[in-house]
C-alpha cells in the first residue's frame, strides 16, 4: 500500500510514524510545503526571548532521521497543489516543477493558517508578521534588532500573549490590542482579568475593545478604531486561525464549519481514500456535541495516530475534543478546559458557576501560592461543562484533573471524592479541586445561594445590603463602596444589628468565611446571598469600583 | 440536638465545622485527649529540618478561634475513656477527674496509632520515638541536639522516609532499616528502587529485609536480625499504624479488619447513634471492593464532612477510597494511587503492567526532567488498577490525573483521549499519561508483547537473545551482560544479522525505540518481546547486573 501524507508536522507526522509501526511494508511519503518537518510549533515564541536559546532545539526531527528510523520518504519544500481523487493522484510543486504522485490512501494534515484581516496599508507595512512556522520566526527575529524598541501585538489569544511576553522579555516595550472586551477571550472576563493585571504589572500596555484599522508610515504607525496611534517597530498579527482548506476545497472535499474539512469518525472525507486530521478538520465538541474547530497540538497528534490506525484496519474512532489550553504570562499561568461560562450559555446550556481560591500546596508549608479556579456546571444534573484557573503555580495540575473529570463524565458530586497526592510540598488534604466540588454541591443542594461579581451593582441598587465579614485589618486592602462590616467571628454576637426585613449579600476575602456567614444568617431566618468569589475576585475584575482608604 | 465529637483533628474537626454550618442550633462538643486540635499532622516531619520554621505554623486552629467562628465547644486534654451507648453518655477524663457528658449523636474520630513492635530493651531506650502528634514532635526535637550525630529510622514507609529526609537535612547521619525487601513498600520494587538510589546518593544508609531485634545501651545501639549493630543518638519507629480502637472495643462496637471500626455507608457503627470516621474505620477499597484500612488525611477529612451530612439528614454515602499518596525524597518525588502490581496480584486480579518514561514538560524547553510512570491494569477489560510515578517534577500531577481516571472508571483506552494543558513550560503534546495509555493499548491489542525486568534473566537463560537497539555512544552508560547491539536506525539494513529461528528480546534506553524495533522485527517474521521499561528501568533496579566498561 502507498500512503501519501500532506503536511509534516503534528498530525501528519504522528500519522506517518504510526503507519510505519503498523505497516512495515507500506510505502509512506510525506510532503511538506515548508522547509522543515516536525518542528516545535508551540515553542516558537520562546525563541524570541532567548528562553529557548538554540534554534536547533525547535527542530525535533529531520527527513534523514525519519528515513533512518521509520523508513519514511519525507520531502520538505514540496507543496501538494492539487488532489485528483478519481485518479488517486496528487500534483506536487517543487522548485517550480510539478510532478505527480499516486496514492492508495491520502492523509491531509494541512493545519490552520493565521487569519489576516484586511487592514489598510498592510501591503506597505514590512514590519507586520504572523507566526506559524520557522520561516515566520526567522523573519520576526530579523526584525527584533537592537534598534527595535516598541512592538504591537494585535490579538490577545494564547499565541498573541506568548508573543507579547517573549517580546517584552526581549526588552521591547509591548502594546497588546484586543478586539474583545478582555484579553484571552477563551476565558471568561473575571478570570482573564488576572492575566490582564499581570501584563500591566509587567509593563505591557493592554488596549481592549479595539481593532487596528490602518498601518501608516510603512507600518511604523498602527491606527486603532478610535483614532489612537501606536508607534511600532514590529507588529505581530495574531487575531486567530482558520483551516488551511485550499487544497481540500479544490479537490471537492466537503467543507463545514468556517471552512473546516468534514470527516467521519474514521477521519475519512467524502472521498473515502482521503483522510484528514488536525487543525483543519471539523471535530465534535464533546460537551455540546456541536461542530467545532479546535487548533491544538494534543488533539492533532491523537488524530494523526488514529487515522493511521483506521487505515491499518484497527477499530479507532474520533470521539471528539473538549479543548484544553494554558498560557504562562510572566509570573502567572492561566488555563481552561471545556466550555467557558460564555460559550456554555451561547450553547443554550443551563449554567451555574462557582469560584474558589485555594493554595497550590499546604498553606503551612513555605511557598504556598493562590490558585483561583472557576467551575462551569449544571446545578441540576451536576454535569461539568468547563473549568478555568489562574495562579502562580499548580494551575496546570488542577485543570488537567478537571479535563480528565470532564472526559470521564464525572459530575460535581464526584469532585469531593477525588483522592489526590497529598504531602505538604505538593497539595492539601482538601485540594482546591475538592473545594470546587463542595462549593458546587452547596449550590446544587440549596445550602448556598450566590450572586456573581457582575450582578452586585444591580442587586445593591435594588435595595439589598452588602455585609462584609472580613476583619477590620483587611479593609485596608480596599472596601466595597456600599457595605457594612461585621467580622465573621463577631457575627453571632452582633446579629441584632441586622434588619430581618432586609435582604443581605455576604462577602469576605475569598468566599470561605462569607459562606459560613450565609449559613449562620439563613438559619437565623435572614434572606441572604453569597457574593461568589468574594472581595478577591471583585478586586481582580473591578478594582475601580472599590474604595481605598 | 447535642453532638459529641471524639478527636479534634482531620475527620473530627471536619465533622464538627460542617455540622455547625448545617445545624446552627446544635450543641457541638469536641473532646481531644491531646493538647492541640486541628494541627498540621502531615507537616510535623518538616519542622525537624527547619523547613517549616515556626512551630506555630503547625497549629492550624485553636479552641478559641473555633468557638468564635463555629461556636464549637472544643476541649483539649479531655480524654473520652468510656462510651455508654445505651445511656447516650461518654465518660471524660480531665486532670484526673472523670465527668459524664450526654449526647444525641456521637462521632468517633480517634485516628490511628503507631504500631509499636515488641523489641528487646525498648523500655530502657529513652531515645526511641514514634511520631503522631505535637508532643511526640517536641520530644524528638529535644533529642535532636547538637550532640546528636546519628539517627536510625526503623520503617521506610511514607512517614519513615520523611523523617529520614528531614533528620538528614538537619545534619544527622541517618540509617533506614526496612523489613520489606525495598523501601516504600506501597510501591513496587522497581519504582521504589529510584527512591532508594536517591537516598544513597544523598548519604542516607538503607538496610532492607532486616528488622530491629534489640535496643542496647539505653538505645544507643540498635541490633538487627543478622547481628548488625547500629549506633543511634535518636531512633524513629515508624513501622506502620493501627486503628485506635480501645474506646470502640470497650463500647462493644463491631470491629473488623485488623481491629478497624466497622461502619455502614452512613458512617454508623452497630450503635446507630455512634458514628466513626477517619483512619480508625474499615473502608471499602473501591477497586477491589474489599475491606481496607487507609490512613490518609484526604479521605479522613471527606468522611468527617460526610458523617456530618448524614447526621443532618443529607443523602451522603461513603463510596470508599482508592488511596493516593506521595512523598518527596530530596530531589525526587514518588507517588502512587490505587493498587500496586503486588497488591493487585494478591487480590487475584488479571494484571498487566507497563512502564513509560516521559518528560515533565516539552523536551525542547529548558529544565525538562524525566517522569517515570507505571500503570497496573487489566489488558482484557482495560480497567486501571493503579499507577505509580517517580521523578524530579510533575509526578504529583500525573498521579492525580490517574487517580481521577480510576475514580471515574476510565480505562486504558481513554487515557490517550485525555486533553491536557500544553504549553512548553507545562507539558507536552503527548503527555506521559497519554503515552501510558498508548503503551497499554499496544499490549491489549497485541501490537506489543513485553517481559518485565525481573523476568529477563530467566528468559535469557531459556535461550532468547537480547537485542539492544541503543546507539553505540549510549553503551558507555552500562550494557546488558548478554546482549547484542544494533542501533535502531541500522536495524532494517542489518536485519540479516539476526537468526529467524531464534527468539529475541529488544531493549533500548527508555522503551520507545525498542517498541519500534519490535514492530519492525515482528513484521519481518521474527519472534520478539519488548523489555518493558528497557535499560533505564533495569539499571535503576538491578544496576549490579550490568557491565560498565
Amino acid at each position: 500500500m502507498k500512503i501519501v501524507v500532506v503536511g509534516g508536522v503534528a498530525g501528519g507526522m504522528s500519522a506517518a510514524t504510526r503507519l510505519r509501526r503498523l505497516m512495515e511494508d507500506a510505502e509512506i511519503v510525506v510532503f511538506e510545503k515548508g522547509p522543515f518537518v516536525s518542528f516545535a510549533n508551540c515553542g516558537l515564541p520562546y525563541y524570541v526571548s532567548g528562553e529557548i536559546a538554540e534554534r536547533d532545539q525547535l527542530l525535533v526531527q529531520t527527513p534523514e532521521a525519519l528515513k533512518a528510523r521509520f523508513n519514511l520518504d519525507v520531502w520538505p519544500m514540496h507543496e501538494v497543489i492539487e488532489i485528483i481523487p478519481q485518479e488517486h493522484k496528487v500534483k506536487v510543486l517543487h522548485e517550480g516543477a510539478v510532478s505527480e504522485e499516486s496514492y492508495d490512501k491520502l492523509i491531509l494534515s494541512p493545519g490552520a493558517k493565521p487569519f489576516i484581516p484586511a487592514i489598510k496599508g498592510m501591503d506597505q507595512a514590512e514590519n507586520v508578521f504572523s507566526l506559524r512556522n520557522l520561516p515566520d520566526l526567522d523573519r520576526i527575529m530579523a526584525a527584533v534588532t537592537d534598534q527595535a524598541k516598541e512592538a504591537v501585538v494585535i490579538g490577545a489569544g494564547f499565541i498573541g500573549l506568548e508573543m507579547a511576553e517573549n517580546l517584552s522579555k526581549r526588552g521591547l516595550k509591548v502594546t497588546i490590542v484586543e478586539k474583545a472586551p478582555h484579553v484571552l477571550p477563551p476565558l471568561d472576563e473575571e478570570m482573564a482579568a488576572a492575566v490582564q493585571n499581570e501584563l500591566l504589572k509587567q509593563g505591557v500596555k493592554v488596549i481592549t475593545s479595539q481593532s487596528a484599522v490602518a498601518f501608516e508610515s510603512q507600518g511604523k504607525k498602527v491606527v486603532l478604531e478610535d483614532g489612537t496611534e501606536l508607534t511600532s517597530d514590529l507588529t505581530i498579527l495574531s487575531v486567530g486561525v482558520q483551516p488551511e482548506n485550499t487544497l481540500a476545497e479544490q479537490a471537492g472535499l466537503e467543507l463545514g464549519l468556517r471552512g473546516g474539512i468534514v470527516v467521519n469518525e474514521n477521519y475519512q472525507t467524502n472521498e473515502p481514500d482521503v483522510y484528514a486530521v488536525g487543525d483543519a478538520i471539523v471535530v465534535k465538541q464533546q460537551i455540546t456535541g456541536e461542530d467545532a474547530l479546535i487548533s491544538l497540538a494534543s488533539p492533532a497528534n491523537r488524530q494523526g495516530r488514529q487515522a493511521a490506525d483506521a487505515i491499518a484496519g484497527l477499530n479507532r474512532k474520533n470521539k471528539g475534543s473538549i479543548g484544553t489550553a494554558i498560557v504562562r504570562m510572566f509570573d502567572l499561568s492561566a488555563a481552561s478546559t471545556g466550555l467557558s461560562e460564555r460559550t456554555a450559555k451561547l450553547a443554550g446550556l443551563d449554567v451555574s458557576v462557582v469560584h474558589v481560591i485555594g493554595k497550590d500546596h499546604a498553606g503551612y508549608y513555605p511557598g504556598a501560592t493562590d490558585v483561583s479556579l472557576k467551575l462551569v456546571f449544571n446545578a441540576t444534573t451536576g454535569d461539568i461543562y468547563g473549568a478555568q484557573g489562574v495562579g502562580a503555580k499548580g494551575v496546570d495540575k488542577r485543570i488537567d484533573i478537571l479535563a480528565t473529570a470532564i472526559k470521564g463524565g464525572l459530575t460535581i458530586f464526584d469532585l469531593p471524592e477525588l483522592e489526590f497526592t497529598y504531602a505538604p510540598p505538593f497539595g492539601s488534604a482538601k485540594d482546591p479541586v475538592n473545594m470546587l466540588g463542595y462549593a458546587a454541591m452547596n449550590l446544587a443542594e440549596g445550602l448556598s445561594h450566590s450572586i456573581q461579581w457582575h450582578e452586585l451593582k444591580q442587586e445593591l441598587a435594588s435595595g439589598k445590603i452588602l455585609l462584609d465579614v472580613r476583619n477590620e485589618a483587611e479593609l485596608s486592602n480596599g472596601r466595597f463602596k456600599q457595605s457594612m462590616n461585621i467580622p465573621l467571628n463577631q457575627l453571632r454576637g452582633r446579629i441584632g444589628e441586622l434588619d430581618p426585613s432586609q435582604e443581605y449579600i455576604v462577602s469576605c476575602h475569598s468566599g470561605l468565611r462569607s459562606y459560613v456567614a450565609e449559613r449562620i444568617l439563613v438559619q437565623n431566618g435572614f434572606k441572604v446571598q453569597n457574593l461568589d468569589g468574594a472581595f478577591a475576585l471583585y478586586k481582580t475584575v473591578l478594582p475601580e469600583e472599590l474604595d481605598y482608604v
